[in-house]
């Protein structure tokens, strides 16, 4: 697969990003979902704040209470013995179980626009900012489907009651209206496709489950974008691959000759980020036609091995011009990044099922 | 709270079922959804079945076949150190997480009728059996809503990827059409309003989370019953009472002066289940009036404390005549039982919040 990095890469990193909040750092500016409007390209970062700490001893937890709409700040020392501080993301409780208790970084939507898809200008403010009981710990990884003069921006939500997807649409990405969760936990990487196909509308999404089950991907249905239903188990991991740990929905699928191509990121079980693809049938997007034995594009490059969370490749949008495939990419959760694919390339490398 | 429980109770046993597979057993007739049809009460029973292994140190686990549309048997030896088998419901493999691999019966849906609500005859065959991929594992607790003539039936799918909700609708309790998974996993205990509220159907449903989040109660609504969205989290567990450790739907809920009555279980840590009510108010079912602070009842007869899993008293459905609620439910994962209580004394007993 012949990839080309752009030379500006990474395109944004958090040194780009004035906080948000006082006292507090940007530690991750990544895995946008894209969009063009107005003659540009707009980037929907998800921007990942953290308060500074004077004392390394004490490691704050950042909580939005939709009541007073305002950031509050949990403290906790790190000798306390009942919180297991090894994963920088998340702090757990060492009684519970396998999850987490809160967030050590709070995250929301910020956009980021150019006329060259290449340099990008930051707004000043959020676009999309935790606004609910749902979304108390932040809103991650953001994509954006587009429906005629109409962008549907679709999020993880985060709180104690569990992680779910919600919505938000905007014609101008000034104003928004919000459609609340769409997708009820635990549930993640939706995607939603750019049109209706034989009269319904389709998304991938990810449950994540507890008693039996993979994070794996599935395929659902709807008829005004708000209500899901006929839930099918669409792929699998595949043990000794690179989409053996777990896998979930990337950009926003679009039309080829082939079928409705999917990039989708799978990782190992040891957390190596890859992107693949998926085709699927045009008529009928539960039915895969072929798919990625390797990945399409692997970390590799510096920035994308090393960082807040190295070894990640995670796109949440491309925009594809004749055989061209740019796809932007959040990189090692810290980043982005883009690189142009070969939209030929990628189809002859699938293997058809 | 005054119980009256029938005098016939349990009203169906095991012993009642004749096992619809060769060389099996019926290790349960439980949770059954409730419906009145044709002036007869219809109990819509949980059937659970276990193979028969003459070889006490084999254990056989079953699975549905969808391509085959045959019953198949997994061997396991119960000496294999890669299993636990310590759970009688389920067998875990000691390698992987917290979940199970196999589940040690099959269920189905078979229907029970009666003329008097006391006294049932069983249907030879099951009403409804695993279809597909998503129910190889079995389907269990359904509930049945009424509207017009048509019953809404929804249970629980198990399989490899994962326990959802599905759900088929029947005029005649003879025909019936599959309409697919309603509730992506994990997700069990669905309960469907009655009728429409301000234009909308309002679902009960209980996720289980892996990451973040508690078994608790949610509610979702719908434009057809099929595609289900806008999910908020309804009420959660209660530390130190008798709903701390899950709690989800139960009966479906009815309408009375006060709001929708919803009686719903919930289960301590230790996986003793009661059953207590909750009242939803009557234009907007996503606000509390009031709830349980005491179980309307918990195990105390023989047949509810000792059984396939013990101390546990779990209703699918009720009949509502006047003052009286007709409650049947499940005893300790084997038989069905029945109690009357006064519907006043039930709202008397609520705390209002």
């Amino acid at each position: 697969m012949n990839i080309y990095r752009y030379e500006e890469n990474p395109i944004i990193t958090p040194a780009d990003v004035t906080p948000y909040h006082p006292n507090f750092e940007v530690i991750g500016a990544f895995n946008a979902g894209i969009a063009q409007y107005n003659g540009e390209v707009l980037m929907l970062l998800r921007v990942a704040e953290r308060p500074i700490s004077e004392d390394p001893q004490i490691v704050k937890a950042p909580i939005y209470n939709p009541k007073t709409q305002k950031l509050e700040l949990i403290e906790l020392r790190t000798d306390d013995e009942r919180y297991d501080f090894s994963d920088p993301r998340v702090i757990r409780d060492r009684t519970g179980s396998s999850g987490f208790t809160y967030l050590t970084s709070i995250s929301y939507i910020r956009i980021a626009r150019s006329k060259d898809g290449h340099h990008f200008t930051i707004d000043e403010k959020p676009f999309v900012y935790p606004s609910n009981e749902q979304e108390t710990f932040g809103i991650e990884d953001p994509r954006v489907t587009q429906m005629g003069d109409t962008y549907y921006i679709y999020f993880s939500v985060i709180s104690p009651v569990g992680i779910g997807e919600s919505m938000v649409s905007t014609k101008d990405f000034v104003n928004t209206e919000h459609h609340g969760m769409i997708f009820s936990p635990e549930n993640k990487d939706v995607i939603i496709f750019p049109e209706k196909i034989n009269g319904k509308y389709y998304a991938l999404h990810r449950p994540t489950t507890k008693s039996i089950g993979n994070p794996e991907i599935w395929i659902a249905e709807s008829n005004n974008l708000l209500y899901w239903g006929n839930h099918k188990h669409l792929m699998g991991l595949r043990k000794g691959m690179w989409d053996s740990g777990r896998i979930g929905g990337g950009a926003v699928p679009f039309k080829t000759d082939k079928g409705w191509l999917e990039l989708y990121h799978g990782a190992t079980l040891d957390h190596r980020y890859c992107m693949g693809a998926v085709l699927l049938d045009l008529n009928d997007p539960t039915k895969i036609i072929a798919r990625s034995d390797k990945p399409v594009m692997e970390p590799d490059a510096d920035y994308e091995k090393k960082g807040f969370f190295g070894d990640v490749v995670f796109s949440c949008g491309v925009l594809v011009e004749g055989d061209i495939v740019k796809m932007y990419y959040g990189v090692a959760d810290t980043s982005m990044a883009c690189a142009e694919l070969s939209l030929q390339e990628i189809l002859d490398s699938l293997i058809y099922v």
